[in-house]
């Protein structure tokens, strides 16, 4: 059967996340019934990155195997047709080797982390960005986040379900950029590593928020780091801010 | 009574416009409803731009009066308390005098309009964009909108419900701000002159897309305003990509 790639964006907010499930909208379920409106039989798609309820992706990529040789553009075409209307869309498609599997051949995860403190609430980002409504400071967060940068044990910042096989991973990027935003300010933290824990992420931002309002001394980042216990970490942040960014693969798959 | 301006953002989706109906959500019947909670018997608020249903707005600015003195900013959260759930915030707070007006004291408005050209359907700016699924050439819509800027008859421009007074208008500027956006190209148009007719910048944007696409010409666009025809204006846009951008008076109302 030919496989393909599909790039895909989505808005969480109204999904139980990625992974199909039983009885809750889920993205995976989404895109699978859109590819069995197309073909019988499709079997299950895999994903590099399984997000949770209410994390949205850029650059999610999937790969499905279809039993039709479908030209690349029309198939992307065909998809986005049968999602309508749900929030999710197939931004690029290319046929892939059988060998590759959109899991297991990536080698690198990008997330964004969109959080914004302004009094106001939110009204165009709503539930695109977490909200705070204290000033944060930038420095104090950079200087929270440096002591997370490389290879570490990072159970203090990992769910107590997580199913990695290890809590050590490689964190290679984790760059604060502030931005200017309408009655306030806006920090977007990009986060880029071969693969993240469960709850990673949130998990990091939650922490630095922490840091950036002042409750946290950036050192204390490094004393829950060597800690090496859940409970070190600070609060978890909520998903809405949360982004899959993108998926490197050791060759590109789209044009 | 004093008299306070309020600097106000809204996603236009849910409501009928700005203008208070009797069975339709509006967004002056929003925040008419928050003031309500705050005080009884609060006059009705008038704003700056009367904004059709689906427009959105990055800062409209309306007035209100009240019996208390309140401090500006324990106003605006006040009245952000009780605007939740709906996707309106009142973003800045000022004391302002008696004689201001935020309709008939303002001197500018200005206008963005957002047109994304891209196939995929659009998932993190649906509803917040206009998205076509063609290639638009900018230097096109530029030539065609040079013919617009100044002082013009806009009669092809403006809706046949329009009530102003005269169909004369000085556009002061129509820039147009091309941005990468995924899979795609996002153009921002921004508009900016003392007032605008009833539809106009969706009936510009909508022409402009029109000699984006290579279906008319940049000169028919002058030919078209020569014409003081409304029927010879192109497609009105959809509204899902004007955004109510500022509006000026002769002094600064915020700090």
């Amino acid at each position: 059967m030919p496989r393909y790639a599909l790039k895909i964006e989505y808005d969480g907010g109204p999904f139980a996340g990625w992974q199909r499930q039983k009885d809750q909208p889920s993205v995976q379920g989404a895109i699978e019934a859109a590819l069995a409106r197309l073909e019988p039989d499709v079997p299950s798609i895999a994903a590099a990155g399984r997000t949770d309820a209410g994390v949205h992706a850029l650059g999610q990529v999937a790969h499905c195997d279809l039993s039709r040789d479908w030209e690349p553009f029309r198939l992307r075409e065909a998809v986005n047709h049968h999602l309508k209307p749900a929030p999710v869309a197939v931004v690029d498609c290319a046929r892939v080797d059988e060998a590759f599997h959109a899991r297991f051949s990536a080698i690198e995860r990008r997330y964004l982390f969109r959080l914004i403190a302004r009094r106001a609430p939110l009204v165009h980002d709503r539930g695109r960005a977490w909200r705070v409504a204290r000033d944060l400071d930038p420095e104090a967060m950079r200087a929270g986040a440096a002591h997370l940068v490389g290879r570490h044990d990072f159970t203090t910042f990992r769910a107590v379900q997580c199913q990695a096989a290890s809590p050590v991973k490689t964190l290679d990027e984790l760059r604060l950029e502030v931005l200017d935003y309408p009655g306030g300010t806006e920090f977007r933290f990009h986060l880029r590593a071969r693969s993240f824990l469960h709850n990673q992420v949130r998990s990091i931002v939650g922490t630095l928020e922490r840091v950036g309002a002042g409750a946290w001394a950036p050192g204390d980042v490094a004393a829950a780091l060597a800690a090496r216990d859940r409970a070190a970490c600070g609060p978890v942040s909520p998903p809405d801010g949360l982004y899959l960014a993108g998926v490197g693969y050791p060759e590109a798959l789209f044009d």
